[in-house]
């Protein structure tokens, strides 16, 4: 039971058949095929050798089909995550030294042990302080960065900067010296991929909607076989366009992860949210696609998975990994059935990387640069940001937020500053709980509004009617309502405040209930609750909370109103 | 109206009388006497010259008169902001050099800008982001660092540190160097200062209660006195006895603050937690003794209030000042009927800095940091971490990080950890809202949950009645609920959310519901609402929501089971 909570595989391994096998076999080498472009370019966007970005492929894949629990999230190297790896280790090590890929693998190592922390200690929901709009906002500007960093790939020149109008100054100031031949190779496979997503060219031809979506995503195989053999057949190398080189061949190499407690000290921040944003992406992946299935993923088991991934991925000269949206997607309509068509995935990769490296040498690197444009474009969500605009103009806020705040300073501080206003807004959306003053409806033991019905009221008593959990956002307005209220009320001699709808009172409000009942005594007020729900009033009894009170709990509004109404 | 909203002067000078004037005065000289010692220790405490803690006791108390709405508020120099000044400053300069005070001086002013603008956009309700455990267990951690850093004047050894270990350990390696006569000197008046607090004799002699904790209040001014004498009579200097020493004579210098954008980079967060403690601490003061008279204060014209004080304490060579707790009920008690009294004070400590400062010249240090020692240890509110432990052990938790992390960490580190650990256990507590499915009761309209009653169901409808406002910290809890609920219910055709409880769905939630309905979607299961609040009725609508939904939105539950029960 709980050995098969933490170790999936044991679910589904015993009813494996070879019917199963041959689905999740044939997603596995479509998968495989698409992996290969995707893992070398992601290596190359987090500044890194393009086989990390194939070791990262291997062990991550075989360790998920041990402890995931989505049966068709391909699991590997992604562009936002890729991104982000660069902005964190870059800002520590020049991405030029042997340094970077030692803080590099650092990174993944921490990522790796805050996701499984989180899962063993069910923290899950750490990651719902991400609203949607800010994680749209996040990704949408990290495509945006992503796609624009490329360009130099594309130009053939070589420019940095960590934010866009580094990036686009120094883009322009280098535009003279572009190299032509990489240029046409480049902006010819950007073509070739942008018109293979816009013409559905498969299905008009009878192809079902499943295979024609299918093969339209291997064009960027057909892109990179086409340029890698057009740059070795014309020595294009020799005309300035950059290639991929010598991938070393031979099985990941494995390694310690560094123990630099300074290191170690830099890289927690970045890892924290490199862990969460991608747990976030995957998860919500994963849940699309067995909702397709009337399955369901656990997602603190998932936090486990995708940690022991990571931390799969460190010790074998990895990157940080997560769910991919792109691939999971393929490999579901490809047929994947269990996590094992992830493990033959990464039985292909190793094929690959053992056999078939001198393939890749003369890939051009502006080739990968036109994949990985194309795939990010696809990430710029116009759509939600219209929709939240209209929806509510404070989430689109907090999304725009984060939208400029990563393109001007990063995406650390982009990310950083949404969770920042969101939780700011949702604070102040309930720091004024609805609050209503109410009266008796006429001979009922009902008791309405008093600005919106016709009641009954009493000039010594009036009774306050509260919507919502009483917490330390909301306590102190409670505070200042109340003692409006009465300073505008000479007469009163009783205030009774309706609890039916609060479900908690945190220390915070109790501490508001007691200034506002030692308050009140001052003025000759008496303070009384009714309506109290049951685990609320243990709460307020254990610390004798009644006992201080200088009024009464009555079970109901009407018995308070009959008791002090005269 | 709008004139007297910003300058509540305007409410109660035109009726100001001889009367309010003597009860005013009578105050104000009683508060002075306070103040004295008082700002001269603060300032110390803050490591600044003497004099600065007086010039912070001048215009701010001026400018608090016009625009503040608590008529026995006493603004000035206060322990726990004194501190705080000496973190952030100290931080960044040293407290040695001339660049400390310019350091000190911009903080103020950035402080100031800060709490002005927070009031002008109505912001006041950022406060609401400390919980009171988080203040409460700042405040302690605080006040126990204050009177450990005091004792080395007590022992006339020198010793620095940032944090409390670091402060104990220099404390006792200097312990061989302790100067007799300050030590003897020091712990009489701490001896003196603490029996004057413990033994209310005045009371025991017949005075009334109010005058007796008012006279009590002034034993401070007594030892001050009669140490300052002794060092002058006995010439305890050439003992080595540290005194204040020359305390210039004039009028507080006007200073531009500093335009160093560096500096003020350095500066913002210390002034943004220097703002809100500061706020947060005047505002619960201000509320209980305007409380006592039935008055209001208007916690946004508080925020300007403070804001322009503590300008005027920036271009005046000040320090940054807040409403502090202490001199505040002395003035209270003693009488002070409007912020004329503060006004008053100001003058009298005008007419200080002016002519009397030579008697100033002998006064031990050793005198002010026993009076520094027993003013914060009142801050450590044993009662409230007991009584917080006993009501609640989430809000206990971030009670002791805050304080654990503000005595090992510094003050910075422990207020921002407690902020984060409240907002974390707020979104845990909210990120699973209750949820019941519902059937109904036989005969009646009512539905009730179906774990609970005898009630009647349907196999192929779900009827789910969410407890909660739907936003971006419980969104994904309910994608993953209803999921689970969905793939164990495989006859299910219609699945109805019912939403009286519901006041908001934000962004995030929208998409969570529109996730909900493509999924049941997917699997042949119908989405339904039901008893959609009007307001948020309207936002549906404004995207399209409804057209999109697969079901339908029914008024009320019932409708949806006779509709769908079949």
């Amino acid at each position: 039971m709980s050995i098969k909570k933490y170790l999936p595989i044991l679910r589904w391994l015993p009813n494996y058949r070879l019917a199963i096998f041959n689905q999740d076999l044939m997603a596995a080498m479509i998968v495989t095929v698409m992996l290969v472009p995707q893992s070398l370019a992601y290596a190359m966007l987090a500044g890194l050798p393009p086989e990390v970005g194939l070791y990262a492929s291997i062990a991550p894949l075989l360790i998920y089909a041990l402890f995931g629990t989505s049966s068709a999230l391909s699991v590997g190297p992604v562009a936002v995550i890729a991104l982000m790896t660069l902005t964190t280790a870059g800002n520590i090590v020049s991405t030029e030294g042997d340094a970077y890929l030692t803080t590099v693998i650092l990174l993944t190592f921490i990522s790796g042990i805050m996701l499984t922390l989180m899962g063993l200690f069910r923290l899950g929901f750490l990651a719902n302080f991400l609203s949607h709009p800010v994680i749209s906002g996040f990704i949408t500007a990290s495509a945006i960065i992503i796609a624009v960093s490329q360009l130099k790939h594309l130009l053939g020149v070589s420019v940095s900067g960590h934010n866009l109008p580094e990036l686009l100054l120094a883009l322009v100031k280098a535009l003279p010296e572009l190299n032509l031949a990489t240029l046409l190779m480049g902006s010819g496979a950007l073509l070739f991929l942008y018109a293979s997503r816009r013409w559905p060219l498969l299905a008009q031809l009878g192809f079902s909607h499943g295979v024609a979506s299918g093969v339209g995503r291997l064009a960027p195989i057909l892109a990179v076989v086409v340029t890698t053999w057009l740059a070795a057949q014309f020595s294009l190398i020799e005309q300035g366009v950059a290639v991929v080189g010598d991938v070393p061949a031979g099985l990941p190499p494995l390694v310690m992860p560094s123990t630099d407690v300074s290191l170690w000290q830099q890289l927690w921040v970045g890892a924290l949210l490199i862990s969460i944003v991608g747990f976030v992406e995957s998860v919500s992946v994963g849940q699309t696609l067995a909702a397709k299935r009337r399955e369901r993923i656990d997602p603190d088991q998932e936090l486990i998975a995708l940690g022991c991934a990571n931390l799969g991925a460190a010790v074998s000269t990895g990157m940080p990994v997560t769910g991919g949206f792109s691939r999971s997607v393929v490999n579901f309509d490809a047929g994947a059935r269990t996590p094992a068509a992830g493990a033959l995935t990464a039985l292909g990769i190793l094929v690959v990387i053992l056999w078939f490296t001198p393939l890749l040498q003369t890939l051009p690197i502006a080739t990968l640069a036109a994949t990985i444009i194309i795939a990010v474009l696809s990430l710029i969500d116009t759509h939600a940001i219209k929709h939240t605009w209209r929806y509510s103009k404070a989430d689109f806020s907090a999304m725009l937020l984060t939208v400029v705040i990563t393109l001007l300073q990063g995406v650390e501080a982009g990310i950083l500053a949404g969770v920042g206003l969101s939780l700011a807004l949702h604070i102040y959306r309930t720091s004024r709980p609805h609050t209503a003053v109410v009266g008796r409806v006429m001979g009922t033991e009902h008791f309405r509004n008093i600005e919106r019905h016709k009641v009954e009221t009493s000039a010594n008593l009036m009774i306050i009617r509260v919507d919502e959990s009483l917490y330390f956002a909301n306590a102190r307005y409670l505070e200042d309502q109340v003692q409006t209220l009465v300073s505008e009320s000479p007469e009163l001699k009783h205030l009774v405040i309706s609890c039916q709808a609060v479900n908690l009172i945190d220390a915070s409000a109790l501490d508001s209930l007691e200034s506002i009942n030692a308050r009140l005594k001052d003025t000759g007020v008496k303070l009384h609750l009714a309506e109290v729900k049951g685990p609320v009033m243990d709460r307020l009894a254990r610390v004798d909370f009644p006992r201080r009170l200088s009024g009464e709990i009555f079970m109901s509004t009407f018995d308070a109103w009959q008791q002090l109404k005269n």
